[in-house]
């Protein structure tokens, strides 16, 4: 996968691109990171890449020129149109769906405007897909396309090895992850629950799916929509639910 | 304010902590950010942070002894106990509100894992907040605290000058943004809409303003909950309804 980043901070990537996961995953030639700075773009003797909005009022736009130039001379001689993903806040919600679905592309830009707006033409004639990471306000788009590259990244085939790609799915089985505990068993006084030393692994197991189904019941209610559950589990959160609606505290703490 | 990261790969914020408004927040001392590698808190002869899971299972779990030490080292001598903010999947949504709230304290420290899990028993003796910035896996909790500092920092009072501060938020008036345009007014056949050169402020206004409810109409309608009307603008959601009802095409795209 080829991913180029049009941004007025091309430094802002430079610790995120070459550490870690993808670091690894660019020096193993599975994506090709590359960062592209459109004032490089802007065709006026300034540099000017954003000028006042029409209409008045506060801020600065980004103007339409330099990005479309940018785009275009990226994707000069290439066959197929790469998918050009806008970060801002209006955008699409971005979820691990969205994740999976950018993955299978071959090519894709993205455009990080900063604490400008901009020019609606970019948003009309420009982009393929508008997208935001959440709702909060941040100072530019640069922290969002970081945060989609990563999470794109590391579905590519062969850029997450076996032993870094099982715990952190929280939203592979669809509910919250069961509580986690290594040596040593006594910290501080605080010890690891029996069941995980007990050796046996159906108690485990079952101990594992019940915390994950409170934990999720307790933060995350919305998504438990969907979760097929057995008799037993629906019986848990009929205790749950029971426990709730009579004011009593739940049981179900690590034991 | 003082922000302190623990994390295994302190080089990732390299480029963030030092372009930009962040950069500068620091360079005007409105802001220290200081990262810890809490490997340098292994007490062990590999300095091994991580470890199998008792109860078996892939993947690996942060022990809890490197980052209690990292925590009381930098908070030794502290009198009052700082917010300790672990980011995970499983957390509470990261928000503006959230944002806002943190940007109130005088001192963060964020607690970065990353394939690993954490032990349980540092989300239930060491950490104040677990947040999450969205539904979606990463490969780290690097990315998600860049994010939640940059909303944090920009908030704090004298890091955002007047320039910056008007146009991407969204959030503020609770609506999604109305088009922005800015100079050339023709490009490349495509035009300004002609309210916006008509120098009439209350024509801009309104047309701004039914730009902005439309799209949040179309785009984030949970928006619109507590949102306060005035009965022209309710006039103009019933036609979107109505017109959505019959099937046809509601107007409002830019004139």
């Amino acid at each position: 996968m080829r991913i180029d980043v049009l941004t007025l901070f091309p430094a802002m990537f430079d610790g995120v691109f070459t550490s870690s996961i993808l670091g690894k995953a660019r020096e193993k030639g599975l994506v090709e990171l590359n960062t592209v700075n459109f004032r490089d773009y802007a065709n006026n003797k300034h540099n000017t890449v954003d000028d006042y909005p029409y209409g008045g009022g506060g801020g600065m736009v980004l103007k339409p020129e330099p990005l479309f130039a940018a785009v275009e001379d990226v994707t000069s001689g290439l066959e197929s149109k790469p998918r050009v993903i806008l970060m801002c806040p209006q955008g699409e919600s971005f979820s691990q769906k969205k994740a999976e679905e950018l993955s299978a592309e071959r090519h894709l830009i993205f455009i990080c405007g900063h604490y400008e707006g901009y020019d609606e033409r970019i948003r009309e004639h420009l982009v393929t897909d508008e997208l935001s990471i959440g709702d909060y306000v941040l100072t530019g788009g640069e922290l969002p396309a970081m945060v989609v590259i990563d999470s794109v990244v590391r579905l590519l085939p062969g850029v997450l090895g076996n032993e870094t790609s099982a715990v952190t799915d929280s939203f592979s089985t669809g509910l919250l992850e069961y509580p986690h505990y290594t040596r040593p068993a006594n910290f501080r006084g605080w010890e690891v629950p029996e069941v995980l030393i007990s050796g046996h692994h159906g108690n485990i197991e079952e101990w594992r799916r019940k915390q994950s189904l409170e934990r999720t019941w307790r933060k995350r209610r919305d998504l438990l929509v969907g979760i097929e559950l057995t008799p037993k589990e629906r019986r848990w959160l009929d205790e749950w639910e029971a426990q709730e609606r009579s004011g009593g505290e739940a049981p179900g703490k690590p034991e």
